[in-house]
Parts: C-alpha cells; sequence; structure tokens
C-alpha cells in the first residue's frame, strides 16, 4: 500500500450505523490508513437503519456545503453481501463512494454528475461491512490524490429511486421530504418557484411564504425558504413536526 | 477570500443541532473553508433546542479546557433572522463567537472579557442558519489568524442573562445550574466558598462535602467538589438527579 | 511542558461519558496540549454508565482497526478517586491507556500485550476526572512521542474481568457479548472454530452459519460470521435482539 497524505484533505461520512458500536471509528481507521492527516467530517449517522432517502437527502446537503476535492463515504447498505454495485460518482468536483442503491438520487436529480462502477477491491472482505472493506479505504485513496479512473470501471447510470423529488416545473404541489432534529419540515418545493403564495399542508393554511421565523410569534406556524434553499414549514420557537402532526411524504400545496 | 492555514488552530462547536442532520457538518465545513487543516472539537450539539442557560454552562467549561488561540464557535440562536447582534468574545486569548443572547452570561460573569459586535457578513445570506452564514466562517478567518479588529466594530457591553450564577459572596446557599449525563448535578457554588459545611438539597440532607466518589458506599447520596470546581450532588454508581429527584435551579443550602 | 507535534499521530477516544456534556472535549484538549494536530477519533462514548464489559469489547474492535502508533485512551472508570491503578498496555504497536479495572481484558485474552502501571500525575488533579487530569495528557505525550517508560513503571499483570471471553477450545457453546445499533448480537464464538454447524439461541433454532444476510429473506433470523470475525446472530433488514428477544448473556450453541 502507498501510504499518501495530503494535508487540507477532507473526507465526510454519512451512515446508519450509530454512534455507540465501534463502526465509524473502523471506517475512519480504514480511510486514514490510505490518507494520513485527512480531517474527517461526520455528517450524520443517525440515518434510520436502512432509510435511504433519508441518507439521500442528507448527503446532497453535504456535496453542497463542501469544497472540491472532498471525498464522502455514505454507507446505509441494506444489500450488503449482495450483488448491489458500489459506485464512485463526480459531483462539482467532489468524489461521492456509495452502494448503488439509490443513495445517490438527490444529488444527481439535481447537479451534473458522472458515476462509475467501483471495482477496486481488497485481497480478503468481509460480507457485512463493506464500509469499512472497500468504501472507507476507496475514499482514503482517492483523498490521497490517486485518480478515479484506476479504482473504477466503465461510466453508468446509477440505479435511482423512484420518488419525485426536487422537480422545477413543480410550482403548485409537493410534499415533505426531510424532518429536522428541531421538528422543521424541509420540503421538495424549490425557492425559485416561489412568489408569495399561501402555502398548506396537509389541507391546515400555514399562510404566506415568509423571511425568518420572528416573522411570527412564538408558537405560531409559518412558511419560509429554509437554510437548503427549499420551501420549509416550521413553527418559531416550537416543532412543526409535532404541532401539525406531519410526516415525510406529507403533500403540502401553494396557492 | 484569502485561504488561510494554520498548523495547530483549533476550533471548537457547541450548539442545540442535535447530530441527526447535516448542520453540524455544514458549519465546520464553512469554517474549514477559512482555515484548511484547523483541528475541530465538538463540545456537544445536545443542549436542548433554545436552552441558552446550558449552552452558556457549557461553553465556559469548553473555554476553561482549551489553550489559548482556541476559537469556540456557539450557536444555541433562537433569534436568528431578528436583529439581535453576534458577538466576537476574547478571554484567556481564546475567541468566542455567538449570538449576543446571553450564551456569554457564564464566560463573562467568571473572567475578564472583551466583546465586540460581529459586523462581518457575506454578501448573501440565509435569515435562518446564520451559523453556517456567518458564525462559522468567522471562526475560521480568526483561527487563520485574522485580527479580529477587521471583523468587527466597537466594543459593547453583551447581553447578560438575568439568572444569579457563582456569587463569591454566596457562601451559605445556592443552585443546581447543570445536571450531566450520569446524573451528576453541578451547582453554582465554588470550590473556594466551601469549608466542610454540611450540604442539603431541595431540604434533603446530603452530608458533608466529601474528596470523592468512593467515600461513600455504592447507591449513597454525597456532595463533592467536581472537575469545574464547583460543589457537586452525586450518587456514587447512580444518578442523584434521578434518586433525589432533582431538577436544574433546585436550591442547595450549607449549613 | 514540552508540547510535540506529530504528523500523523492517532489518538482514539471510549468511554461512558455520552455527548451531552463537555467532557469529550475537555479530554481531546489535554490531549491535544501535548500533541498539535493529532487526529482524534471517538471509537464510542455511549458505553452504558460503568458498563466495563461492553467498553472492553468495543476497545478491542478500535485496536485491530487501527494502525501501528496509535494510543486508545478508555474512559469507564467507576472506581475514580479510589486506590485503582491506572495502565499503559502496549499491543500490535499501539498503546492503551485505561484504569485497571478490567476494561484491558478482551485485548488482553486475545493478542500478545504488556501492561505497566501509568505512574505520572500532574502537581494538581481532580479526584472525579482523572481522564482530563492523568489519562489523556498521558496519551497526548505518548502520541507524541515519549517512550512509555518515562511514564510508567514495572510490567504488571492487569487486573481481568471473570467472564469466558473467547475460548479457542469452545467449539459447541458461547454467549451473545454485543448487541450493536442494528440489534445485530455478537457471540464470543470465533469463526475458526465453525464448520457448518446449526446454530441455536436460547433454544431457538436459527439455523446453519450463513454467508451474508442476502442468504435468507427479509425478516429472517440467521446465523453468519459477523465483521468481527465472531459468529453474530442476525435478521436480514430487523432486529435480532428484538426479535428475538435475545440480550447480553445468552447460551449460543452450536451441534
Amino acid at each position: 500500500m502507498a501510504l499518501m497524505s495530503r494535508s487540507g484533505a477532507i473526507i465526510t461520512f454519512t451512515s446508519d450505523f450509530g454512534t455507540t458500536d465501534h463502526y465509524v471509528a473502523v471506517m475512519k481507521a480504514a480511510a486514514l490508513a490510505h490518507c494520513s492527516g485527512a480531517t474527517l467530517i461526520d455528517v450524520t449517522h443517525a440515518i434510520a437503519p436502512a432509510d435511504i432517502l433519508a441518507g439521500a437527502f442528507v448527503l446532497e446537503r453535504a456535496v453542497v456545503a463542501l469544497m472540491p476535492a472532498t471525498v464522502h463515504v455514505a454507507v446505509v447498505d441494506p444489500g450488503v453481501g449482495t450483488d448491489r454495485r458500489l459506485l464512485v460518482v463526480q459531483v462539482n468536483n467532489q468524489l461521492i463512494v456509495c452502494p448503488d442503491n439509490g443513495l445517490i438520487t438527490w444529488v444527481w436529480r439535481r447537479y451534473r454528475c458522472t458515476a462509475r462502477v467501483l471495482s477496486w477491491r481488497p485481497p480478503q472482505y468481509s460480507n457485512t461491512f463493506h464500509g469499512r472493506d472497500i468504501m472507507a479505504p476507496v475514499a482514503g485513496m482517492l483523498a490521497g490524490g490517486q485518480p478515479w479512473e484506476q479504482l473504477t470501471s466503465g461510466p453508468i447510470e446509477p440505479r435511482l429511486l423512484d420518488i419525485d423529488l426536487v422537480n422545477p416545473a413543480q410550482t403548485r404541489e409537493g410534499q415533505v421530504i426531510h424532518i429536522d432534529h428541531f421538528g422543521n419540515c424541509t420540503t421538495n418545493i424549490l425557492a425559485d418557484s416561489l412568489s408569495g403564495q399561501l402555502v398548506a399542508v396537509k389541507d391546515q393554511l400555514v399562510g404566506p411564504v415568509r423571511r425568518t421565523y420572528a416573522d411570527v410569534e412564538i408558537g405560531e406556524a409559518l412558511a419560509l425558504v429554509g437554510s437548503s434553499n427549499l420551501l420549509e414549514i416550521a413553527v418559531r420557537g416550537g416543532s412543526a413536526a409535532n404541532a401539525l402532526g406531519i410526516g415525510i411524504g406529507d403533500r403540502v400545496r401553494l396557492g
């Protein structure tokens, strides 16, 4: 193994592993073995087990936030040990290493991407933890500067989730696609498609699109453009998810 | 943007963001964009939403623990999007970037500090996530060595929480101000004001101030000077908060 | 204090501190004070309070995953403040700093180790937080390259937990020793001792040892060799612990 070290290299980690076990540390070690000194950033490990859609949303947010040359490892991988493929995807001069199970959907639909099949394999590897044995080492190699062509084969079309994510033409209706720690409910409606409409969720009128939380009283619901540049339903000083009984997939209407 | 990189630079992060979303990673990316290679330390992201007092306590503990030149970002910011100011505070040759909502109270009351208004703004920024758009980038600039005068204006008196924190004259009574993961209950009574008194919490006698947990039997309550140099109520091998029904704000008496 | 800085130095942290308080950050600061720029890796801080066995298992997994020269700090330390000793243990060219309370048991039983008593003490230190005051600083010194002989005295036999961990002769029966975030149940039966036997847990037949999760239907239980190279009981796409009612210590039989 050629140990590379690159000052300023960044590797992010997104998974459904939780933080009660050693799994995250083990992945980081596997990456560092190929890129000593890289900066390691946890995006989250609290994706619900096997919730590929939730992972897809958070991964896109990490890609938007990080700088060129960042390598992302995303492991929500219920199909580990089957013949599902692994991917390396290039977007915004960043690279993503992940299973080909739809986890790339959100990034793929919003940005110009190129995908290749991750073909590198170590001499021996487990059937249950490809994050440790394949994806993290490859992320380390890529962060260390190894060209992705050496670790991958032929461009491919990745498998995508069959859900309706952001549709630029979609200006009258959308869905809640993420509920955050505060109970803010992010929708798949892009800010660009908004122009002062009234917003309703689950047939409850929330009101016009506001500028910030403080535009309403504490405890009151509002719609606003969140930090993801998507329409969000919130309650000032509270949880919109709890107060309005909102769940993933709930319909949001503009009118 | 002038990208600075300083070997050994340290940036800490304290927030009420939780760790289920991408928010913490996004703040770290925003800081690293201005100070590549900095060491990033999470203090905690489990402050209860909008609990400024809890954030103020933990932030002070981070300041005491970290070395000169550290930059701290603390974001418990229910007023984001209002006209509340942002601060940069200098203490012990460290810098703290935070909203001017009382989060600095505990540090301000215990140490000699100087505060200035954070006046730097990016060309465009959200109304909902100043941690990402303003505070983290500024922390990166400061960690990279940019003088704080360039990013701030006029010295000011910060807004403080209207609560009774450590009062050196207060030797007979105090309050529980923090309950930790183990159920240990930290009070606002400084070790210096103690001299062998009996301690009572919520009118339950806990006994004299002990040296360490092992001075009592397993399952027994005790008072001792904790690692914060403050009087603490604990149960050996258990949770004082649960066993004695203690909550934040409960009265502690010496006599 | 001589501040050392070593590019590529790695320090890992395992504890029962949780992540709601400042304790982990404080330990990291204490380590960095002696080894600026080290890469810091959290193994987990979610060990149940005082659960030495759980800490011992996870610590072994960290040792297996990390590279030579790594220094591990493991603090599950209900005896802090008593006369329990502190240890430095050398294994696989790595060093572990931990209390001498059995936390080293699993590493000690599986690998060739050497242990010495950690004799270094700072001029002043608390009775309640030796992780911050002694163990983390020593980890920093060791990561910075200081010889362990300078900080320790005489080789010793560490105190071990009186439990039956992996026994190479044990080919017919074992126990569940770890339940992970997904509900997968790891046993103390080494993969080497397996040869196509049927597996039963708590007198429920699970079936033959499989290759991977996908060898059974979704929702079905299976036995397989997990990523720790130990026999594991799992449910494809579910939690074996919940589905089969498995707990730590439950008997697993081969036949």
